[in-house]
């Protein structure tokens, strides 16, 4: 994930734009972009989703994860390593069924 | 990324949720946490948010990102190469200024 | 809608809250309420959310409400006004089909 | 509030809308609106945003509220009478000062 954060901050950057970068505007933005993509899935379903508008949910799903990269650059937060500690405490809280169980 | 993707699909599928995961509650569930990480900006300034509720925002950022990439798993989109296709777009509509213009 | 106004105005000012009212709090405010409505939604169809979830669908869309009325208190706007010029708009841009062509 | 809500209601029955309103859909409606409103308020403040795109922010706020009439109807809801309730409840919850509190 480090290229893909390199080349977030350096778009950022080349514009200047790291100065309007607080962290309540990019978590609205957050919040406006998973509409954004979610709107692709209004009165449909998700086959018809998926078939009509691929291109553009893999555009809204980019600009989440660019908006994330941003937060978290922004609050020095390492999302890997978070979304690897929220699974371990999810497991505690939703334990795996053991085979028997199956 | 491909250990955190590895851990996630793990984490599903040890729990036999994959058959729920359609993709439109999959974006619905992005808009859900995105809302979740915003409500800690709610009524606050961005210093007052991030020094209060770093934990909490680092959880639902990591929520934020885990269903990203179970969505990113159902369309078998690679969310790193799409940020960087979006990245390399936007930069075609908002050119860098150069070095001259700053 | 007069009555409902009142009650909302008169139960924020008897809190002192309307100093902390400013309109971009509110419209987050609106678009959490949005999601916690949206919540009763998730991994299900809309029979199984308005069977299970009534209750907590009322009330989820009286907080919409109430923080919308709010918004339009702040900005000295017209709600229901602003909805018959909205639909008006609307109407333009689609147009009802005349009964021949149903 | 009778008349906007006949008016939403003729609205959508005069284009045969109301066979693909169903209320998840509607939520989601709600909360892509919810987010388009939110957007007039990204990277200003309420000032600057109330005073550039007052327009844009009446116009979103009455879809918001269309939306709400529409899943209200759908799910035979009296909007008002249910905003009524939940400020009682939330009175209880939020007890106002008494005079000598303040």
């Amino acid at each position: 994930m480090e290229k893909v954060m390199k080349k977030v901050i350096e778009f950022r950057d080349e514009r200047g734009w790291g100065q309007y970068h607080n962290e309540k505007d990019l978590a609205i933005s957050i919040s406006l972009e998973a509409n954004e993509l979610l709107e692709n899935f209004q009165w449909r379903d998700s086959e018809e989703a998926a078939r009509e508008s691929r291109q553009n949910i893999k555009e809204e799903m980019a600009d989440v994860f660019i908006y994330l990269l941003q937060l978290a650059d922004k609050l020095d937060i390492d999302l890997e390593e978070e979304a690897l500690r929220k699974l371990e405490k999810n497991a505690l809280k939703y334990p795996a069924p053991s085979p028997s169980d199956q």
